[in-house]
């Protein structure tokens, strides 16, 4: 059981990882630190956290396990305020997005503290945000992806990862390079695509014609476009060079795609729909499985 | 009240409507007419026709309302085998998902007798198919498009209509372009990116760890992809001239937005995701609310 566990950024991410560990009786104390004062009450309120910290100092005094659960751009501030004041023994994880940036920004904050520094990222989210959002079971099934560095100790790792599969989350583990470039396919590029498009329709004079007629297809093609833009930017940025490996495969397709549809080629386009539709499906047939079995 | 009442193509549309108008006392004998016996024979068992017609002669004699509701590809020859048999007062109608090629198939088909034609599009569905996905409730509060023809009479027009509002359904009207050009824009073209996105990951060599690490985002984004291979590659020949016109402003978009991650302009990156954010909310309000009047 860890001692004290400190978390910086009390919101969705950071409420629930609280909300878990507690209910797995591997938290005695949890203290909460953040940029709204307002916010920690409620989550003090919630029984989310035990005690307010407003000064990095008073917060890593005698933790064990420190988690960085705000916005990615934070990190680096966060992680050069505790550095002075961490115990021999604490550890420090976080939960970003995205990884390569992150392990840059730890470097540079830690310094030869770097080895107390095991990165993650835990691959859930509900659309709401804030501690009111917070739920134990929100990574039941869910999977935490550790990307280790060179220094860190494999006990360390360990630890990291028993404390999210103490909140019912499945290991993995990915190089930071990795973990960029597979997220910057099946999530960054995605939301870079249903964002461009929304936009784009909402940049046509007719634009009010057009959202009366988008029905369920669009509805869900584009719901995460209604993302935090901020929280999106600061992705797309820290992502920048898998993402633009993405986005330059993503526009020759189309322009692939765009040649056939000019040439009529129907038996090409099928072929790329059929691919896709029973990718699809074995997708869905795959995770409707390990669901089953989570639950 | 519709005395024979006769449906090509008895799947979901074309089953829902069927039970739909029955429900609403408004058909007294419905008639199924389709290419597999085995789908018609279900379809009357389940109660949605009466009867099952294997030539289209016997179908259209004493008919007063005729849909075709198979595959837009088919429309042509449906219309052509039935012409010469048809009242002089029945209506034709369609459920076909683009405009401009059926009007152009009905033209030839009908030749003279166009102005039996009208031209429609519901705007439902479901990822079922066949009768045994039909529903009597399928159109409650679902927009169905009528792209009239100068030809049609007005009282014809008015008693598609009037059958469609029997089922539930809110009428709206638009020319066969109109029509194309919007749907182009707000299904058509979401379908071809999801297919694009889905057959580009697939290709990659290392697919399946891509795969493994797609989430709820890549759920909602990518479920139109599993929409059917055939349908869609109809679809877009059909609607070609009017989604070549939205693939390349999307293009543009994309290799607007492709510049300004290379170029880190997190504020133009910022204003299109805050832009698209804002309308897909103001759109998300805007259907809940008229989900909710219509329920």
């Amino acid at each position: 059981m860890f001692k004290k566990v400190v978390i910086f950024g009390v919101g969705l991410i950071g409420g629930s990882f609280a909300l878990a560990l507690r209910r797995a009786g591997q938290a005695a104390h949890i203290v909460g630190v953040g940029r709204s004062l307002a916010s920690l009450e409620r989550a003090r309120e919630l029984g989310i956290i035990d005690a307010i910290a407003t000064d990095a100092a008073a917060a890593v005094t005698g933790a064990d396990l420190i988690l960085v659960a705000a916005p990615v751009a934070q990190t680096e501030a966060i992680l050069a305020s505790i550095k002075p004041h961490l115990e021999a023994r604490a550890i420090v994880t976080d939960a970003g997005s995205t990884k390569s940036d992150v392990v840059a920004a730890a470097r540079k904050a830690m310094g030869e503290r770097i080895a107390q520094f095991v990165p993650a990222h835990p691959i859930a989210g509900r659309e709401k945000h804030g501690p009111e959002a917070a739920l134990a079971e929100l990574y039941e099934g869910k999977k935490v992806v550790i990307t280790a560095l060179p220094e860190n100790s494999e006990s360390d790792v360990e630890t990291v990862a028993a404390a999210w599969r103490a909140c019912g989350a499945i290991i993995h583990r990915l190089s930071p390079q990795e973990h960029d470039a597979v997220f910057a396919s099946v999530s960054h590029l995605p939301h870079v695509l249903a964002f461009a498009l929304v936009d784009d329709i909402a940049a046509k004079p007719h634009a009010g014609t057009l959202f009366q007629y988008a029905a369920s297809g669009f509805r869900d093609f584009t719901r995460i476009a209604a993302s935090s833009p901020e929280m999106w930017r600061d992705i797309t940025l820290a992502n920048r060079d898998a993402l633009l490996t993405e986005v330059d495969a993503y526009l020759v397709q189309l322009q692939g795609i765009r040649a056939m549809i000019a040439d009529s080629d129907g038996a090409g386009l099928e072929k790329i729909y059929a691919n896709a539709q029973h990718a699809r499906q074995q997708w869905a047939a795959a995770i409707e499985a390990a669901e089953r079995k989570a639950n």
